[in-house]
C-alpha cells in the first residue's frame, strides 16, 4: 500500500482523491484542507484535519493547490526529507521548498466539479529530484491510470501551454458558437455532433490533415461573407486572427 | 424509394453517397461528376455521366458542389419544376436557378476524405420553397439520420459561421497545440485525452459552466509566465486576444 496524503481540496485534489480512494494499492492516510469543512462531506472526518502540525506519516505529500499557494505551503510543513510533489503544469519542481524531497505529479485533465472523469485514461505526468521517488510516483500513477510519463519542467510548462490552447481556447470558441447560435434563435445541440467529431478526427489524422473550412480553402467570399455576418466586434477580431493564422499555418506545410 | 441524384463529387457528395446506398428507402439514380474518373471506382459505371444533358429522372437533385460552382451549375440543368437542392451551410436557397423548386439538404459535419463518420448522427438541416417538398427532404434525411432540423437561410447562415468557430478554428488550436509538442519534444498524444474530454464536457455541461484556466481565474502571473514561453508572434497574439475574450466573456456573465 503507498500511503498518500492530499492537501488542498480544489477540483484536482478532489477528483485525485476520489481515484486514489477506488484503488486498493492506495490508502489515503490524511486530507489538510484549511477549511475542513470543504472537505468533511466526502471523507472520513476523522482523517481530515486543518492543523499543518498535527499532519501524519505517509509516503507522499500531494499538495494540490492553486499554483501560488505552492511554494509557501511547501515551506510550512513540519518535517523533512519526505516525498512532497505538487500537481501543477506551470510550477517548477524547484519551487518546492529544499527540506523535503520534491517531485510533480500533474494530471493532463481538465477537472470541474460537477463532471466526473475516467482517470484510467488522463495521462499523469511525473518528475522527481531523486530515482526512487520517480518510481514510487509511478508506481502511484499506475494505481490511477494506464497513461503515465516522464515530464521534466521545461516540458511540463509546454504542455501546460499546449493544454490552454486545446483546451481553455477551444472551450471558449464552442462559447462562441454557443453565443451565435443563441442571438440566432438556433440550439446549441445542433453544434454538439459536430464538436464531438472535430476532436474525433485528430485522435487518428494529424490536426493539418483534419482542417477544413474556408479559411483552409482560402475562400475570400466565405470569409468575407462571415465577417459581414458578424457584429460582435470582438468575433469579428478573432475570426479575422485565426483565419489569417490557418492560411499562414497552410503555406508552411 | 426516393429517387436522387448527386451532383459533384467532392468530400460532401462522396460521403452523402455512401450513407444513401446504405439505405434500403432511397435509390441512387445517378452520378454528375464532370470528371468521370473520380467517381467510377465507388459506384457502378453506369450510372455515372459527365454530360449533364443526360440527366436521368429523379425525385430529388443534390448539387454537392463548391459554393461558388451552385449558382451556375443549377442554371444549366435541361430541366424545370424538379426539385432541386444544395448542400451549402453558407449558400442561400434562392441562389438556386428559378426554373426548379428549391431547398436545402446541409448535413451540418466535418468530412475528410480518409474518415468515416457516422451519419446517424449528423443533423441534416433542411429548408424547401414548398411544404411538399419540404417533406420528401426530411424523409430522405431520416432514412440517413437521426436528427433532422428544419432550418432557414438566416438561421443557416448563422450555424455556418458558429460551425466555423467550433470546428475550424478549434481544429486550428489543435494545430497550434501540436506545433508547441512538437518544438519542446513532447508527445502531441499526451494531450489527446484532453482534447476529447474538453469536446465531451460541454455535451452534458454549458461552455461557460465548462470553463477553467488560467483566463478564467484572472490569473495574471500564469498568463505572464505562458507568454513569456510562447516566441512565436502569431500564437503569442492568438493567446492574447482569448485570453482577453475568455476575461471578458466572464464579466458579462
Amino acid at each position: 500500500m503507498i500511503k498518500v496524503s492530499v492537501l488542498g481540496f480544489g477540483n484536482v485534489a478532489h477528483h485525485l482523491i476520489g481515484a486514489f480512494a477506488k484503488s486498493d494499492a492506495i490508502e489515503i492516510v490524511q486530507i489538510y484542507s484549511r477549511k475542513k469543512e470543504n472537505a468533511s462531506s466526502l471523507f472520513d472526518p476523522e482523517k481530515i484535519t486543518n492543523d499543518i502540525g498535527t499532519l501524519a506519516d505517509a509516503d507522499i505529500y500531494i499538495l494540490a493547490v492553486s499554483d501560488s499557494a505552492i511554494a509557501n505551503l511547501s515551506a510550512q510543513l513540519p518535517f523533512k526529507n519526505r516525498l512532497v510533489v505538487h500537481t501543477s503544469g506551470s510550477v517548477a519542481l524547484d519551487d518546492l521548498h529544499d527540506d523535503n524531497r520534491k517531485g510533480v505529479f500533474y494530471p493532463l485533465q481538465t477537472f470541474s466539479k460537477n463532471k466526473t472523469v475516467d482517470f484510467s485514461e488522463i495521462p499523469i505526468c511525473i518528475e522527481a529530484q531523486f530515482a526512487a521517488d520517480y518510481q514510487l510516483l509511478e508506481q502511484l500513477a499506475r494505481a490511477i491510470s494506464e497513461k503515465t510519463v516522464a515530464i521534466n519542467t521545461s516540458q511540463r510548462k509546454a504542455l501546460h501551454v499546449a493544454a490552454v490552447f486545446v483546451n481553455n481556447f477551444t472551450n471558449h470558441l464552442y462559447a462562441i458558437g454557443s453565443d451565435i447560435c443563441e442571438e440566432n434563435q438556433v440550439s446549441f445541440e445542433i453544434l454538439k455532433p459536430l464538436i464531438k467529431e472535430t476532436a474525433e478526427k485528430v485522435m487518428t489524422l494529424t490536426p493539418e490533415a483534419a482542417q477544413t473550412g474556408p479559411a483552409k480553402r482560402i475562400d475570400s467570399s466565405t470569409i468575407e461573407t462571415h465577417l459581414d455576418f458578424l457584429s460582435d466586434t470582438n468575433q469579428k477580431k478573432i475570426y479575422e486572427i485565426l483565419t489569417q493564422s490557418i492560411i499562414e499555418h497552410g503555406k508552411k506545410l
